[in-house]
Formats: structure tokens, sequence, C-alpha cells
């Protein structure tokens, strides 16, 4: 049996785009002698379209859409994910489903099992889970069809702890001589490997080859990474995709054997040019879904963080679309528009300089006399970042560019940042890296990307600041972002207590103000740009935070 | 048996608060002989905690507290919602629980079966479902305890058809002698109504009486309502707490007779009334619960819906704690200054004018000459807005105010709303209410609320306009607001297809247009301020809508 697997890039809601991919690929395969065709997880309708699942028109064109997939397929056996009526029956209205295809008929539907329900995810707030488990068998071969996180079952985090059944186990216990997932699995940090190693426990635990087909492509925050993969009965991959990009494998199945078409095993970037990757196809893919502009505009300040910004604006989208400003006032520092010149230049974008004291400067004659700068303060700092994004507002309301937003995960984390300022933009391409790994990006780019030093060295060294005051550090405000970072991850990602981040070997008293200056600002964050997501827990839709709470945190009723 | 419902305004986190309203019901209610005293849903940690539930050790000091909370209960028996654990059991790690207190022990701990995940609710990501019904026994009467979700088994609405189990049913079946029910119910519109008509239900088809016992309180952009109340077994109601404020209501049970101490039906308000009162404990709840300020700042337009805002926090805050901004440019109308003069006047608020054209000077000098007046376009017009955002922001990072928002339903709907302007705010108080509601309350805070016209009728019969170009009018770009609300409605609220509003008696192309910018405009709601819910469906966590899509809904697959 030829199998291929299909790393699509469907577009949430846009059907029409996503039949002609699925219909290229059918068509494709048939003239490659494929029997069967692996397509990912919705990849009819994208993932996720949210709310518009409760909209019975949009299911009505989904389910019509379906049979019209079915019309393309004849002698092969195509498997997609979609979405399936549950016709009236108990429970949610609809299904996260595979359809097997063949004949010109929808020969089977199988549903999703395990609905995550977490962090990013909310598929138990849409579909009824699976409850009943049946092989389909392909040109004489029994299958055992999985979406997703249905082989995820028990894995070692927390979150896959609380299924009662193991789908592909029933499936196998039912005679499946593989196990088929189709997914739409968004990157976050060390997928590959988590994912290799799920794999490899399915196959250690139910002795059958596990395949592997994933989404690829960004949906604003979210970006499949693609690395479909297929493991033999052995557990020896087989095949694998790249990841970031769209691409096909092909296997051979005979017997017990299972075996890619060649050598087939797509290399597996470093973290950081995984990320970088990430970042440059979520940006990329925003742009080219929403259809509004190809082309982005920065504020750069001469510090790290819109430097990497535009590092990665300019790889994603090429020079010629991307126009920087450099917006200096009387704090800032010399550096600032100098080092941003370097930056453009190495980089070939367009930078202009608008100078904001004189904006500065009526805005203190319109206000009354308390603002003033006898009494300087946190109104007058923000005036700055204010005017700023004023200024770039314009611009992309005049010229069409979208604004890149440059503020990374420790300053969003402690709201270290100004709401309609700095904090203003369509994407956060970097709301997901902390302040050190901000660092550690830009200079893997200097060092192992490009071909000759980008990244002015003097931006790399300069001490961080927001340059709102004479002579301002961040590390007036904040601890060591060496410090600050590891603090923020252990609360935010590892949702440690403060006790384990003390035992974790930070002050208790940091760890206090750092904490009270999370949860202070939540209010804050509820008005950020999308972010664009690399880690197990970014801000945005993953992390649901009440707006409003006064938890002491004291261990009052600590027994 | 005398029985007492309390109605409680716990905060989310606040455990030694709420421990200590907990502690002073049940005193009081020692000190009056009750034998059995009812407190709501999540009164110990409020509701909703969201990802605080994810900290293990936040869900140990409620346990904590949970322990501490029997050890105040001596002869009487409290039944209270809390978190209850899961000890490792299979799923997920804890339950939304009443606990049963009695003799210094949780005598008994009764899950929720039916946890609501849809809208604004999530609680499938949290707690794991109950699936065992046993009565529980007070003073050698059956009682059969559910929480809120549980007795709207099958409702006439779409989202309660999902469940499978009837909770009250299966407890009557194995005896339960009357259900009590611990909410916490955000009010939205006619909740009164469905309340008391799911209450009937579950009368009729149970012949039991059924106790509500509703928290009451803002939360953020959710306000609990109250408005708890007692049925006996032939449906009729014996008692009703009054909605938005704390309360008690004090039953005597004897028999099959329930009853209320005296005559004690507190009055519904008229639904407008009611919105009003909801917007008003909310915006006291959020300044008083998060603790920054008791004051807030407005920029004042000449127009309705900020001169609303302001009606609402003079009432809820006290004209003292409200401070008024007029912000006019050189295309603002006359009105706008003297009519919010005339406004300020009338509520006794205090209000400042800073004009804007030296600052949008300033602004056109800065920017190329690719901005200037002779090409006056959406960057010119936005420039003003974001101009009053940032000043009114300094007022507030100088004096602490907290901004009101003023965005309507409408226009943030289809984003007639400048980023980082006019949506700036820390809460939007009107943000569930289109502008045709906007009218209706204003007008009925004239005629009915207030002993003398406060709101100038000018402002009440001006043509809505932003005054943002030369005789700008809303009517240039927006159909009436009375057919444009009619079809959002339709659209946001009803989840209708394109097809089903057109039915409803509007324009084809309206509608398409309509629909095309609440789609479009999905990025501005992304970074709106926090809007106070009072519809079925508000903007916000509640209506989760992809970033980019591109549905057609052409109904291309339609069959």
């Amino acid at each position: 049996m030829k199998i291929r697997i299909g790393q699509q890039n469907p577009e949430i809601g846009n059907l029409e785009k996503n039949f002609r991919l699925i219909e290229e690929a059918v068509h494709a395969a048939e003239s490659a002698d494929i029997d069967l065709l692996l397509l990912p997880e919705l990849a009819t309708c994208g993932y996720f379209p949210k709310d518009m699942l409760r909209h019975q028109s949009f299911l009505d064109e989904i389910y019509a859409m379906n049979a019209a997939l079915a019309a393309l397929v004849t002698d092969m056996t195509v498997i997609v994910g979609s979405i399936t009526t549950n016709n009236g029956g108990t429970g949610r209205n609809c299904f996260n489903s595979a359809i097997v295809l063949r004949q010109g008929e929808i020969k089977a539907k199988v549903h999703k099992t395990l609905l995550p329900t977490y962090d990013i995810y909310d598929e138990l707030r849409y579909f009824e889970p699976n409850h009943e488990f049946r092989c389909i068998t392909v040109d004489g071969r029994k299958l055992g069809i999985t979406i997703c996180e249905d082989i995820w079952y028990n894995y070692s985090q927390p979150q896959y702890h609380v299924y009662e059944v193991q789908p592909a186990k029933k499936l196998v216990e039912q005679g499946a001589e593989m196990i088929v997932n189709l997914s739409a699995s968004p990157y976050v940090h060390k997928r590959h490997e988590g994912r290799l190693d799920i794999l490899h426990h399915n196959v250690q635990d139910l002795q059958v080859p596990v395949l592997y087909s994933n989404q690829v492509g960004g949906n604003a925050g979210l970006v499949s990474d693609g690395d479909s993969l297929a493991l033999n009965a052995k557990g020896e991959e087989v095949a694998r995709a790249p990841m970031f990009q769209e691409a096909t494998i092909d296997l051979q199945w005979q017997g017990k054997k299972l075996y890619g078409k060649e050598a087939a095993l797509a290399p597996i970037p470093p973290l950081v040019k995984q990320q970088f990757e990430c970042l440059k196809l979520g940006l990329q893919d925003y742009l080219s879904k929403s259809g509004i502009t190809d082309q982005v505009i920065i504020g750069l300040s001469g510090g790290i963080d819109s430097t990497l910004v535009a590092c990665i604006a300019k790889e994603a989208l090429g020079a010629e679309n991307v126009l920087a400003l450099t917006m200096p006032s009387h704090f800032s520092s010399e550096g600032s528009v100098s080092d941003s010149e370097r930056l453009a230049q190495n980089l070939g974008i367009e930078l202009k300089e608008l100078a904001i004291q004189d904006v500065f400067a009526s805005f203190m004659n319109t206000l009354p006399p308390e603002f003033e700068e006898d009494s300087f303060g946190i109104a007058e700092e923000n005036l700055q970042p204010r005017i700023r994004g004023i200024l770039i507002m314009a611009y992309s309301n005049k010229f069409g560019h979208m604004v890149l937003n440059a503020s990374n995960k420790s300053e969003l984390a402690v709201g270290y940042c100004t709401l309609y300022g700095d904090m203003a933009g369509g994407l956060s391409l970097i709301g997901d890296l902390y302040k050190t790994e901000v660092y550690a990006m830009s200079r893997w780019l200097n060092e192992h990307h490009y071909e000759q030093e980008v990244i002015p060295e003097e931006i790399l060294e300069k001490p961080p600041s927001a340059e709102l005051r004479p002579d301002q550090k961040d590390s007036d405000s904040l601890p060591d972002y060496e410090l600050l970072d590891g603090i923020l991850k252990a609360y935010v990602e590892d949702e440690c207590s403060e006790h384990e981040i003390v035992s974790r070997g930070y002050d208790l008293k940091m760890v206090n103000d750092v904490l009270s200056m999370v949860d202070g600002t939540t209010y804050k964050r509820a008005q950020a740009a999308p972010v664009v997501k690399l880690s197990a827990k970014s801000f945005g839709p993953g992390r649901r935070w009440p707006l409003v709470q006064n938890w002491t945190r004291g261990g009052v009723w600590e027994q």
C-alpha cells in the first residue's frame, strides 16, 4: 500500500481555498498512484474556527463541502479532518472528525475522543466527544484513526491525565494494524521532542506503526509547525516532513514493513531557529491570510526588542515591505537614532526619523500646570511612548502598513510597558520571548544565521532602557532579567507557588514583588496585541486570569 | 425548619474577606435560630477564578479554608459553594461543589454535574463533573443539592440541550423533598424571567419546593444580580431577594409547607432600570475590588454615549469621584463643549477643557508632507481621538482616576471607533448596549429616574457624529441605527446566517456590508476595554471569534 501524508496549510473559514488545496492533493496523489492519502485535522475549515462553529450555516457549508470532497475521490482512499454533524443526537451538535472518502462516498466518519480544553484549547465548548471505537478497512487492512489529542492519553504533563479512555488502544484491541493520527498541533518549545516521545510511547504500547499528519501554518497567534511523522512498528522514524512548510511524505506499507520512499527524514532545526521560523511563518501567514497588507511598520528604539522584530520582519516579508520609524525624544540616547540607522542599513530597510519633542512640548502646553518638568513622573514618561504610538498608527492609517508590536514577554508580564503606547500594534511577534530569549535569538542571528554581523554590537551590549527620563535603566525598576525571567517562567509557565519559586533559589521579597507586578498588570495585558505562541503558556487566550482578583497568596489557609 | 438564603458578594481569590463574609453570615444565622443556611456557588473563592484554579497552592488554600469554615459551625447546617479535591481520582483534579457543614465537620460534598462551557463559561476547563447522586439529610428531611447549571437541564435555549442527565430529577428519585440550588449567575437581559421559568419547570416536573441562592456583585465584566428565590411545591414564589444588592431571605419549611417570614417579594425593576443598576454595580465593584482608585475620568464629547457613561458613573460613585474632560478640536461643534458643560453642571461633576488643535497642529508639523489638510483622510481623523486618548490617560496617570471607555456595542461591532483613541479605557460600561439602547436608557433616565431633566435635550436630539471632519455624521458611514442594531443583534446574539437576517426584513447588501464590517474589525475588539455584560452575547470572552478568518459566507457549499 502506498501512503501519502499531506502537510497542508488551510485558512480558517476559507472553505473554497481549502477545498482547492485538498482537491490538488487528491489529484496529485492519484497521479502518483497513492492508495491512501492522509490530510490533517480540520483541513476543511482550518484550526480553529471558534464561535463560527456556533453558526449553523457555517456547519452546513462544511457538511456540503464534505460531500463535495467525497465526489472527488474514486479508487484511492482519502482520510481528511473535518466536522460532521451529530444529527440531533445527545450532546453537542457536531464532532471533530476524520472522514474517510472512497468511490465518491463518505465511507466512514471517525470522531475525536479526547477533546483538549486547557491552554488555548476550547474543544469541549463545541464538540461532542466520541464514545465508540471501530477500525476502518483500506485495501483489506485494518486502520485505527485517531485525531490529535487522542494519542496523547496519559502523557507526562498533567493536562493529559484527565482522560478516561485510550482511543488508540481501543482500536488496536479491535484489530487495528496501524494507527493514523490527524493533527493541527501548534508549535511550542520542544514540541518535536514531545511529539516523538508520545509517538514512541504509542508504538511501544501498541506494537503497530503510527502515522502522524499535521497541519502547518500560522493562524493569528498559533502556528502549526508541520513535522508530520511516520514510525514503524519498531518505533523507528521512517519519514519526517520538514517544519514550517507545506510538504508531503510518501510511504510504502507491506506486511509488517513500513518505509519511506527515500531516506526522507527532514532535518530538525536547533530550538532557537525553530522559534525564529515559527515567528517568520506566523507573520507571513498573519498578513497573507488577513489579506489587508503585505507591509509592516516598526518603531525602532535602538533597543534589542524592536531590533529583533525588524530582523524577523525583514526575513519574513523582504526588506521592501518593512518600514521603520525612529522617534527620538530629548531623553533618547544618541545611539537610539544612530544604532537604528545602522541596523536599518544592514537590513536594507527604509528608516524615517520623526523627533517627538515638539509634540511632547505641545502636550505639556495643553495639559494643566500640574504637568511639568519639575514633577516629572509616570504621566510625563508615558506621554512619550503614546506619542510614538500615535505617529506610527498615523503611518499605518495613511499608508496601510500593519504596526508590529515589539513588547517582549518579560515586560508584558510585569507591565513594564505603556498601554496605547509601545503596547500598540496589530501583532506581537516577540511577546512570548522573555528578554533573555530575545538576546539569545538576536545573538544567534548574528553568529549563526547571517553571513555577517547585522545587529550592531552596541545594541546587544547597551543596558536595557526605556529612555523615558534621564539615565533611566530597566534595572532601576526590575530585577536583573536573568532573575526576573526565571521567576516569571516558574510562575507563568510552570504555575508554581511562591514557595516553590523560592525553593528554586530566588529571594522571597523579589518573588513577592514580581508576582504582585504580574497579577496587578492583568488589565494591561487584557488590551495587548495578540501574541504569537512559542511556549507552553503564552499571554492571550491560553492564560485566562481574572481581571480583578485579590488572592493574598499569603497561605492564610495553609494547614 | 428555619432556612436562610444568604445572597453574598464575594471577591475572586480574596479568601480572607470571603471567609469573614461567611463567618458573619453563620453567626448572624445562629443568632436568628436558623437551622439551615444556604450560601452561593463558589462563595469561598468568588466566581470565577479562571486559571488561578491551575495553581495547586490556590486550591490547597481553599481546601484549608473549607476545613476552617466547618469549624465555625455547631448545631446549624450550612451549605456553601466551594471547590473540593478529586483526590487523585480519574479526570480533572477538582470539583465545583457544595460543602455541607455541621458540628465542626464537612458532613458531605456534593459536586456540580452540568458544567457550562459556552459563552463566558469554561467550567470543563477546570472541573470534573459529578456522576453520583445522593441526597443529604437535614433535621430528618432529605434535600437534593444542585449547583447553578444543574437545574437548567434541557431548558429552551440550545446551550442547555447538550446534557445527558437531569441532576434534580435523580435526586428527587432518591427521595429529595426539596431541591436547593447554589448559583453564581451573571445578569443578562431578562435573566429574572428565565430564572423564574426554569424554577417553575423544575417544580412542575419534580413536585417539590426549589430554593435558589445566588451571588450578587460585579467581577470585572460579569455582574451577578442576586434575585435569590424560593418556590413552594405549588410553584408559588414565597420569597425573593432584591436584585443587585446583598441580602438574606428567611423561610419556614414545615411538612409540605414552605413560606417566607413576611410578604417578602422584592420588587423586580423594569428592564432598563435593571441594566442601569447592573452597570452601576459593575462599576462600583470593579473599582472597590481592584482597589486602585475610587475615581474615574470621562471624555465628554457632547454625544449621547459619553453622556450616559457620565450619568452612570455619577450615580455609582458620587459626583465628587467623577472628573470629565471636554477636548474640542476645530471640527467640534459648538455643542460639543456647551452641551458637555450643561451636562456636567446638571450632574454636579467637574469638567475641564483641553482644546486639542495645538497638539493636532504639532502632529501635522511632525508628520511628513503626505499628511496634510488637502488629503485629509482616516489617518488625520484618527489623530484626534488618539490625542484625546493620550490626554485622558495623562490625567489618569497623574491623578489616579481610571479612564471610563464610552464605546457602545454598535460601534464596537462594526469597528466605528479608533484603537488607542476613543477605544481607550479601563472598563467599557456601555459596550454591551447598542446605540438604540443607549438612547433608550438615556431617555429613561431623564423621564423616569431623575427628578428633573439632567441630560440636555440637545444631546438627545443631535444626529450622532464622530466630529472628526467637517459635517461628518455617523449616517455617512453606517446604516440608520435602528437597522444596524437589528442586523447586529441577529448576527452577534442570535447567531443567524445572512439568509436568516435578510428574512427578518433587512436588505441583502446592507446585511452583507454589516457582516463584513463585524468580521473585518475583530482585530480592533481584540484590544478593546473589558465590557460589562448585559446581553446574552457581549463582546469579550463570551464571543470567541478567530482573529483571522476568511469565511466567504457565500453559501458556496450549500446544497
